[in-house]
């Protein structure tokens, strides 16, 4: 019998979930499979709001940022009765397989799921900040990176103009992935990591004294710094303040935000997305389920979800070191 | 005898002043002048901080953001013992033709010198704000308007995937210029303007009601209001605040920031910013003084350079009226 | 009675096409009109391939490249046939209004039409080539140069890395307008216009001078050419052949072709498309017909349909002489 | 002692060689390190043409295209006298450690040199074809892909206005990475690659039955196959005129070119560039020559420059069983 896939995206959205959808539907449909899309995450789970899938919408769609069938969060699938109540709408609609694109949030969500709906359940991960563990890299992270670089790019223009200190803050909630290679990858001289954090003083002082060393070698010197956010206990403003007065120069924030989780993937996270989807789609005449697809040095892997937010995924060394290497000043 | 020419660049940087300290140098270099550029704005003319300019310095020049003669802030400048010292260094170091790329505010200064220089002085308009007088548009205006429209772009992939409200602040100064450009070129909901605004109320309600037709009409919807800086009187958070109370949806605030001030400029700010800096070297060998070069229908004209702050500046009838008709919902 | 408009797109592509629908039927929709598309231009009319256009196929829509109605060429619509089909279809469907977005060619058809059907014809300049006479500008012009100049500050990376020539080919049909803003925006060396061109001696010769000038003063030097297609009588290949002969250089050809026809459109073309079709909207209760809406002088006009085509539209006196100005090396 | 470094771009330029420059120029700074660059590849080698490299130049370099060290063949270096020359002058120069940024035809000129000098030679891969063994990617490979892949985007939007065949020419020398990679990342139909080329009549014939299938299920259709450079026979010309007379539709060429060596590096090439160019400069002071540093599963590693020729590198497997699935029409 043809089986019956079903996609729905969750939490936040990232750029690279559309061409994930379309790779899952195209590779579905080569195998002859019916495919279902549920709306605005669990919601559309919930109300059985549910689309078909067809290859001729998918045309012209890897481009596109957002996502076609919505995202939002949804309180009441968590509860016992939200869970119950979805997997009996997924039996009604004889779905075989549930494929969630979404971070650790909706992997709780497609696992607890797990617990009382017998079909296969096939997450993608998909977030901008990169804080899911078992893969290398995730959905919509790549794209970040260039939108916040190529933000720093044009920030650096005026700071070098005015020759002023500029800190701008990235997203990554808690993880600072984002905020280490938007760092790197714009030659900023100084990163404010959630992992590396430790005081605010030290910090304080450490940029004093880079930007002094600069200015007794170059005279007027710009700095830019890029804060991840959720890092500074009493947020950017109280920062830009504290270093103004510390450092005697006019300290100037900016706010990446939301710009950060649209846009046109760009080709690394497109790659990621049809990897990572046709590989999914590669699974459903299997026995595997409650597990996340990644990749793990290039190769699509799958791991169980509870690994995807019980292990903690460090930054890699190799970038940390780097980082460390460029921002030091010599002293001598 | 050989003509000397010096250049600056003050006030808020914008995209294209390189490319038209690029035109103005290969331009005068064509004719044989001596060309010299002053650092910082009028804090080089202050501290004599001059530099020489070649053509070879000027390869691959024009696509940079940013200026390299730097820009700055100079109190010291408008006393009266600032202008002093000015017109001194400036007779001490021959120059015969004094070019100032900025905004009104640098026009000012540029005006008082002149009652006490007796050196040919003329400015040429480089702001993202497009507020001065006298010229349709202004070097930087356009790269702010693409980097505006493309942030809101990718703003509105998040905001269709979640449904939500988006309230995004663009700069503009006191002027509605790059706010009401933004908003049409991005397919915006709702534009507030400085040159529109009335009242806090009426502006509420007129953005609930069309929220709450399309709701009507199509179930859950995305809206994008586009904020010119400096209008609202609270500022941006409080907006969202009492917005989201009275429309019942999560509303989320975006400020742009210094972004809109980088950034390699757009092939229009290219084209204005050698249009005009060749058009001003063309007026060397002439008697023209104290006037700004800009561009009224296309074609490069003199105004002097009062006009330039002491005219309002009204928004373009046609945009105002094409916005209005974009944005008002039908109601039947 | 409710008018009824109907819009089709022609000739070839162009960016902003989309967003200028989009404006069309969001204005209309305020007026109440009902509104239809013709698919693949003149195709459709003949085929009564028509489709209804709402606001919600609208949404997201502006930026879009290409255009969503398609296009194409269409012979048989030529014949007294074929124009006799298209009016028969038109009045059947009761269609009150024809918007005709597309070139001079799609102009002529609209004007033999309107011999013989007696309903509002407005056309809207849709073109990348600008060689439309009548309006300032055409919709997607503006993302023509910015491609053409993007890919030319890649270019100049290689050429600059390699001290090499490189010959750019850019599109214009018969026109000079993309080939001379390209080059002026991009800082090309030299540029090969229809309009300018006269001899193929001359031009190698021009261009050796400059080169062996440049060489002189500052040794290996990289040089970019801007070429206007149809403007070389045997072609880009055997200019580069001859101009490396001739120069002792390696000259490399590069042909941009047709990346300059897609690509989401800039704002300037986003603005004009927006502009026209609100105003295009605003002339179905009037008599006006048979003429195109363009701008002139930042300002929304008409023109009777034949001019058009029967006037040449002459390349703006400014940017010739910017371009004479900055391409001239000093002799002395 | 202070040791002496002193670095080289050879070969085709490559986004991101600067990035490479600067942080090799800051990490050695960082050691005290004196540090020279030689210039236009081997030349500069070979005529004792060498600048001092300091961290003030490299300010503002990371995210420019090209190479400020420029780069070009150089025959006389691969004789036995040149080699000689070129260790007798870094001998002279006291040169302790060469890096040399370049491709494996730069690589072969290092391992010969190091025949005959006894100093450190390190190589960094730097080339946008990715046809490098021993490293999973090369510094300006990620950057073509995405200008491949915008464009490609561009060109569907004229594909799909027009229901036109586009062939788009790709670099890649003999390799089928840039290929493949914009294949998948621009949704392209179809991909002809070096290293599955089997026959020319088969692969006309697969592509008409795809696109007949298609036209079948949908009517008129767009299709854009990517091309790798060098591999049909007779070039792109050819092959779209057979396509057009065996399809019977109008197939465009658009090549590509040298557009893809230049631009401004994506963030994945400026991190892969600052990691390549932070570890080689920490193996300065080890015994470790002769080698090319890569990364290998995203950890920098060192491969003996033979190895960087002599082994073939595969196309990753994943990548092509992506490619295989979504191009594959499901027939039934």
């Amino acid at each position: 019998m043809t089986k019956h896939i079903a996609i729905l995206t969750s939490g936040g959205d990232a750029p690279g979930m559309n061409a994930c959808i379309r790779a899952i539907v195209i590779a579905a449909d080569r195998q002859g499979y019916q495919i279902s899309g549920y709306l605005r995450g669990y919601n559309g789970l919930l109300d059985d709001q549910r689309i078909t899938l067809t290859c001729e919408r998918m045309h012209n769609l890897l481009q596109q940022g957002g996502t076609i069938l919505h995202s939002a969060r949804c309180k009441p699938f968590t509860t016992e009765q939200g869970l119950q109540t979805a997997a009996d709408n997924l039996s009604k609609a004889s779905v075989d397989t549930l494929f969630v694109i979404g971070g650790d949030g909706s992997f709780r969500g497609a696992h607890a799921l797990g617990d009382i709906w017998d079909g296969q359940i096939i997450g993608l991960p998909g977030t901008i900040d990169n804080d899911v563990a078992g893969t290398d890299a995730t959905i919509g992270y790549y794209t970040a990176i260039e939108t916040a670089v190529s933000s720093i790019d044009k920030v650096r223009d005026t700071a070098d103009a005015f020759d002023r200190v500029f800190m701008v803050e990235v997203m990554g909630r808690h993880a600072g992935f984002l905020a280490l290679h938007a760092a790197l990858a714009s030659a900023s001289d100084y990163v404010i990591l959630p992992e590396r954090f430790t005081d605010e003083r030290d910090t304080l002082s450490q940029i004093c004294k880079q930007i002094q060393q600069r200015q007794a070698k170059r005279g007027p010197v710009s700095y830019v710094i890029v804060l991840a956010e959720n890092v500074w206990p009493e947020g950017i403003n109280d920062l830009c303040v504290k270093l103004a007065k510390q450092s005697d120069m006019e300290v100037k924030p900016v706010i990446l935000g939301h710009v950060q989780r649209g846009g046109s993937p760009v080709s690394q996270d497109r790659l990621l997305a049809v990897q990572l989807g046709t590989y999914a789609v590669s699974l459903v005449e299997t026995s595997t389920s409650g597990v996340m697809v990644g990749t793990y040095e290039d190769k699509a892997v799958t791991v169980p979800l509870p690994q995807t937010w019980e292990e903690t995924k460090p930054l890699p060394d190799d970038a940390v070191t780097t980082m460390t290497t460029l921002m030091n000043e010599r002293y001598q």
